[in-house]
């Protein structure tokens, strides 16, 4: 167990829970790798089901939602904040850093976008990346950005998915349409002879198999979710709020949409059972707290 | 490409099928890593659901059964089987083998229980590793051997799973119910400070996240399905029966039990599409053949 680093911390600090959100059920596979490897802690998931799908939204619009559930995560006394959404990451991390410096624990601020980046960094051999994701993930260029400043020598190549998240959201049992869609995305990247490719949204894990098959099992995916849950990892222990806990921790759920239809489409993202889920409003329910 | 080793093969051998069997849905965990693995392949797979499960059968039973499975994917015209089934592999694998040994071809047979044993033996760090299995199949002994063949220092503690095959094949969506009972099962596992586990049912990949989570992510987790693959992958290149295809392969569907019925719960199993459906009837169908 680490020791406290910081002398004002509060006495329960470690023991709160870390808040994860998302535009919807995508961020789940984020969360399933963070109950995986953190098993001792405890989570609080807010979907902003009501306003889904981030994607065609402005950046301006996802910093204002950002900071409104930020707000309310900090209500339920949270002690490290995951964005798990890659379009919220790219427009809204620096906003959302600046606003949790201020709150009495200084709450960290973790987005997808940055470890995934350092993983393909890390992982390519021949220097050429490929990165899937939504437009909005590939206009805002933040993988490009994120990866140029790690190794400016490393080749991205970009592929705006349209439609595959919604296709994935949409598609089970997995189609023969979604299986040629994959292959029509994947067709610039083994032109560009990638080694290693980026699944920029946390909705393509739940397609991994088809991908791998796609681009073949020399091409190495990265996800988020593994490298992201190191990083809160040392965080965590770095700032001396790891739990303390020897049993499994908690996981709850909170939704601005409709209850029943996240439950139904969840679990499938979580791969676990879904607990308790509990309705939102937003920003009315927001309250300034921690 | 490998070269021919075989002066006797048959001129289209490569262009061959690769048979699978198992007595239901289960084994599309296995044939799900062959298509990622093996992209260029084509697999035929033969799920002998009328006689589901397997698990309450007799050796003999199950001898009998995957004999003619064996008659009736040669009619098939594969140039290898792969026995994707614990209980099959165990009680069958070695009468398999010999009447394979009488083709023409020569059809190689690989089992799920070697490649995992071997797996398992060279991931634990301190020589205690544990088997989560059905009932037949760690009364069967049959990974204990393998493992005790390879590393007679390894120290195997197996843990009879009566009834998590059926609850995963139930319980979608995961329940709290199936948690509790993982967690059950995977208590003396912890206590006898295993840091390897073998998931010896091709049924449960599908929980691997609630059993990751039970035990802690340093518990290494072995399944059958990517050491099984590359053990294909070199049986065919040392054989010169690689496909020489630059494109996906083709895999479809062989069912002795409902079609439908078959093709709802398999999806899941796969984590692709399935694709044609034929109902089989055994032995009646079975011929001699290749």
């Amino acid at each position: 167990m680490s020791l406290a680093s910081d002398a004002a911390l509060p006495p329960d600090a470690a023991d709160r829970p870390i808040g994860v959100f998302d535009s919807g059920v995508g961020g789940l596979t984020v969360l399933h790798e963070l109950l995986v490897q953190l098993p001792h802690e405890d989570f609080v998931y807010l979907a902003d089901t009501a306003r889904f799908p981030y994607g065609p939204r402005s950046a301006e619009e996802l910093q204002r939602f950002s900071l409104e559930i930020a707000e309310h995560l900090l209500t339920r006394r949270i002690k490290l904040l995951v964005v798990a959404c890659n379009s919220a990451s790219a427009a809204a991390a620096p906003a959302l850093r600046e606003r949790m410096m201020q709150t009495t624990l200084g709450v960290d601020v973790i987005g997808v976008v940055a470890p995934a980046a350092v993983h393909a960094v890390a992982a390519t051999r021949n220097g050429k990346v490929g990165l899937l994701a939504t437009d909005v993930t590939v206009r805002s260029g933040a993988y490009e950005e994120a990866i140029t400043a790690i190794d400016p020598h490393v080749e991205l190549t970009s592929v705006p998915c349209h439609d595959l998240a919604e296709l994935i959201q949409l598609g089970f049992p997995a189609s023969q349409e979604l299986v040629d869609t994959v292959r029509g995305y994947c067709a610039p990247l083994r032109e560009a002879g990638v080694d290693t490719v980026v699944l920029g949204s946390t909705h393509y894990p739940l397609v991994r198999p088809v991908i791998q098959r796609t681009l073949g099992r020399d091409v190495g995916l990265i996800t988020s979710g593994i490298p992201l849950s190191r990083q809160v990892d040392h965080v965590l222990g770095s700032r001396g709020l790891g739990s303390a806990r020897e049993g499994e921790g908690t996981y709850r759920f909170l939704c601005t949409g409709d209850v029943e239809r996240f439950r139904a489409t969840g679990t499938r993202f979580l791969q676990m059972p879904l607990t308790e889920v509990e309705h939102v409003t937003l920003p009315a329910g927001a309250q300034v707290g921690a």
